[in-house]
């Protein structure tokens, strides 16, 4: 795949570091920023034939498969436009849109073009969240019941995420959007997300938006998802999933704790990682952050679905519902209630609720709980299914 | 001290572990139980002198100090009665009422009797909690931003926790009791609970209460407090405590992982501690089970602050405010929408609000955020106090 | 009981914190020291009736029922001489000797006057330790093949340590007494302890004796105990224990990671815990500091025993085995070569080797080993009993 | 590249699926197995045009770049031999040779014939190991006073492992040869092994070679690398390395604790991780297995090295020097001594030893140690440099 890099910040250069490494096949052969001097920059760190302050030239260069948004928000609709009008594949990073409203015309222009629109949520294709969707869908857990994500730092590296109208707004936009989405896909995705009751507030910086937030989506099923997100945690970048379901757990940490610690004096400083504070004392990096974060699988998915003319793991479509569910995020904390979350287009089940079904110990009594005594001994707790009295039962 | 203890089930067997353990000074010398045999099998096991079917027997008994609340928790308010009425100082397992209304009757009859009221919130007398609030106090973290409790579990042991109308709820009041009071000390219990959100649901069992619910707690002073319940959860006792400050983190295991992990193929089955649901495979036992609940240091507390006169770490007081947080969450779960605690005496601060303060970085400028790249240059992102435009700037 | 302390250092205040708190019965009724001003401190600060700068006069003082020493490794000698002369029974911090034929001194010392001896083994009393060597008894591991302990840490608090005249080494004699007893409980007090090998290096410190070393102990069952020592760690205080059975594993941390993390940008600092190096950045407290280094377990055994006229778990005799097994690691670090453990006074099991045995898997066949495949065939690696033979077979 | 793979076995597979994953540029274009339906079986998985059950078919395929050997040790040096002949480029699997004589021969070969010769030691390529090379190199933790390295597990997979004249030994020859090459990077490759002292036995197992082993390995700067190494470990497979320096600490974990914990009770079970025991309780299972173990970065740095006609970090002549340490631990484990590693092509520094270096407080004193004591002061240990007297001195 020959790729067109729009966007030169931080995030751009993660996925050129990505792209070109570990002998992959595809390469960006151009990359546009509005100042030229940032584009041409990048292409010489990354050996890159050309670069442009016309993201038009970018995206209509003739050798041109697949485009790579990776600029800021309010960036990304006018840009999936000329991808459109080009009929060039597109691929965008997160998050989708500011709002449902923008996510929903930028899926509507891939679809009408008839082009390829992958969404980058990075964080569904971490090795780890990989294996645990397939041990999830191998029933190890059960049906999930509960699915948190926290992804909480102190605070974006570049100057356009603290301004609201660029932004779209703060911590839940930036990283909420993260975690909406690895706890949709947790609990299924096509279970319809319901309803939306979500705190936040301006903590610590002197901004308007929002540097701390924790929200939870209510699905069809009766799951619940739940995010936390902050931009004024301290001690690095907070990156953890948990799940709980009828039958187990998952405990997943991506960043600050995957079994590599180090403790230096301080002798020979060096760059710790994204978003680390310290640089002495008790230090937890990662191996290789590019994998910790899910980009080589991301992209391998991306150009393996063009290729195969299939949709990759995650669609404009998942995006579309990530900004839904935040857009009802953001008026909750607003309005102080839960809020319905809108969804015009709701491709899943179309189901609002599901029958419960109760574990039966026998003919008259439900199965409250099973236990074994320190003695071996075990003891049955039971609810008559008529009376409703509940009685406690030893079993040898 | 000369304890009467009450009731003869699985607390307070725990507590005559602690009691009469590590040589220590205090001793339970009559345990009263409904059930005659039952409390004789625990005077047996535990060598005490006497024991009783009448609670006033075991209450009034000449050589008694102190009486220690170990029943039901419907059962809890006639208890304090009985001790008020024989003037005998009390503590009580927690939660201390059933309700608020429950709760502040309980503290006027140990306040207007003139004797000691000591409410048994062991997870805020844990090592780990201690040693948490004192490095609080000293600063280490900063002001507290928000302070979350957990506690899940496969659900209780006994039967009356499972009927609503003994035990005064489901998970909520059974777990939720401890994370509210572990949340308000983090974050000050001067600074006044003003409202909660919460979600509750019977996600598992064929049961009125809820098993699993999550609640937010707005203080005063704009931090957060947050518990998570559950009594749906696989995989043991999942005890954790995290709190963010302007300053720092604290992160707390108080009982799955610390520090002790084996490893068995099954071979010589044995207990392997309080909720445990596996005893092959890898398993996380706990060192002293009672040590890291905090029961010796809360006895410690309790007894101490009867001898030298003085109010212990968790009183009646502080059981009562717990109560009108958790009602409050109920009633959210049912209107969906925050609700305010109401607080008919309250103690602490009056102030409902706190001015906000930021960090300025010169005369004309607020810090958003100072961060070391990756090159060793200081980056800037500052917000001009007037204007409000948001610039970044570079210090080498 | 009512007990002299000998000595006013640093361990003296850590067993004199933890026997005046919790509410114990038992009270140090003097203290002595070389100096008299570090007496009146000591005395000062825990409340004591009488300090003396007269060893003879603390320890005959007509109230006293035993006598604690925290003195100098080259003083436990004198000490404990007193003590025999007095009839007074004795307890000692480890080492117990600087050498086995002063501890075998020290030995015949208490048994020829008829006192207690109790060995103040602090981490063969910590309450992971004896959690898991319940779970050893019970057969969780099933037979122990390796034990290994380790301490490391930037090195000791007081000058005379690092004196090897007056300490009887460096790290070896500081450190590994504590990790070969750890062993030796795990694999079995009445197995053999057959020959050591050790390295020793002082690869640090301007000093004679090691600041680093890493010793194996052959015991008769075949078993081998592992130490490593080192006064040259950076990060804090490293005590963990490993142990490898045929059964199982088990791993314990009991200092820098038992489920209490802390993250500070530095403010307010305070103590964090002993040998703690940093005081800033990613921190590791633990709750309890006493109880996690085992004191409170080990007194409480200490005094039980005495009542009882019991042994304690850990006794003179142990120290000297100990004292034993280190000399051979001394003598194999400047030989180069393993060394017999010399005890004289061997009082478990006489075999210096046992049987092995081998499963198998019928009557031709041993079993090698038997591993579940991704797709659920049971492959078994078999070998013949009488051609040697090894083949593969697959079960389903 | 185009590679032809020489076996079909567990890791035949394990590199076919690394080299074909993540859209990678390099082909297996055929495969050679002893037996010809194992060829096809790994022919038809992975979509190769060609299979066959002759060697020399397969190095001299005309397309083949670079042959992979994935073969039973005893088989790598007939067709390194081979590829020697042939003139093709030859990347071989761990460990290089049985003995050091084999592997000599092997790099002789290579560097006679003028072709690529690449050590496979995946475990110095994982990106946890990567970053810790990269930290040391910065200085973070000073100079390397001691590395370790284990690896240990239930046993491996196939039957030719446990027969001593295939594989050359046992855990030692299998496992150990990770392990020496971890610590000998850690500590600097130019350093020079001195000698090597090494226990084994067989502990468990009805086999002629050892199942457990620790070794310790001298360097001439007064390092000390050591391995622990079982095929007797209970609990799945444990990698684990630690290092020391004069200023700071690593440790990775690698396999058993990486971040990623989940509890299931049994419901659906699945494959979890290489030497994984169990399939219900708490699993620990990895993200992305070929990641954590090398694979990815190993390939790349290996065809990379190719293109670039420079060395790779891991050479034939890495895996001689590897073979040699391990000839001294097995003839160590005989003689009961330290044994001397031959090394007959030392190409690093030529010094058998290094001067210590002190840091000195003033012109008189060596410092010992500093530490900070909870009241804030500081305590300093120093050693006069011509009395050798030891004092202790405040500083506030």
């Amino acid at each position: 795949m020959n790729i067109a890099l729009l966007g030169s910040g931080f995030i751009a250069r993660f996925y050129a570091e990505t792209l070109h490494a570990q002998r992959r096949t595809d390469r960006i052969i151009t990359v546009y920023s509005r100042t030229a001097a940032n584009a041409k920059r990048l292409a010489d760190d990354y050996d890159l034939a050309h670069h442009t302050d016309s993201m038009e030239a970018a995206i209509n260069h003739e050798k041109v498969d697949v485009v790579l948004i990776s600029l800021p928000n309010h960036l990304h609709e006018p840009a999936v436009r000329a991808c459109a009008k080009a009929k060039k594949h597109v691929i965008c990073t997160k998050p989708l849109g500011r709002t449902a409203a923008e996510a929903k015309r930028m899926l509507e222009m891939v679809e009408e073009a008839g082009i390829f629109g992958g969404y980058l949520e990075d964080l569904c294709y971490t090795p780890k969240f990989l294996k645990s969707m397939e041990s999830i869908r191998q029933g190890s857990i059960g049906k999930v019941l509960w699915a948190k994500s926290r992804e909480t730092h102190p605070g974006p590296h570049s100057d356009w995420f603290w301004d609201k109208e660029k932004s779209g707004g703060g911590a839940i936009i930036d990283l909420g959007c993260h975690c909406v989405e690895i706890s949709r896909n947790f609990i299924g995705k096509h279970i319809k997300p319901l309803e939306v009751m979500c705190w936040a507030d301006t903590q610590v910086h002197p901004i308007e938006a929002e540097d701390h937030a924790i929200g939870l989506v209510k699905y069809a099923n009766g799951a619940i998802g739940q995010f936390e997100v902050s931009w004024a945690f301290r001690g690095g970048m907070d990156l953890r999933d948990e799940v709980m379901g009828t039958e187990g757990t998952i405990w997943v940490n991506s960043f600050l704790r995957t079994g590599f610690e180090m403790f230096t004096t301080g002798k020979g400083d060096g760059y710790v990682a994204e978003k680390a504070e310290v640089n002495k004392g008790w230090l937890f990096p990662v191996g290789d952050e590019a994998h910790e974060l899910g980009y080589p699988h991301m992209f391998t998915d991306m150009f393996d679905a063009i290729e195969q003319n299939r949709d990759p793991l995650e669609t404009f479509y998942d995006g579309y519902i990530v900004n839904a569910i935040l857009d009802a995020a953001y008026k909750s904390a607003e309005t102080k209630k839960w809020e319905s979350v809108v969804l015009e287009a709701w491709r899943g089940d179309s189901a609002d609720s599901y029958e419960k079904e109760f574990t039966s110990y026998d003919d008259d009594h439900y199965l409250i709980k099973e236990e074994m005594l320190p003695n071996g001994d075990k003891k049955l707790i039971l609810k008559h299914k008529t009376t409703g009295e509940i009685v406690q039962k030893m079993k040898q």
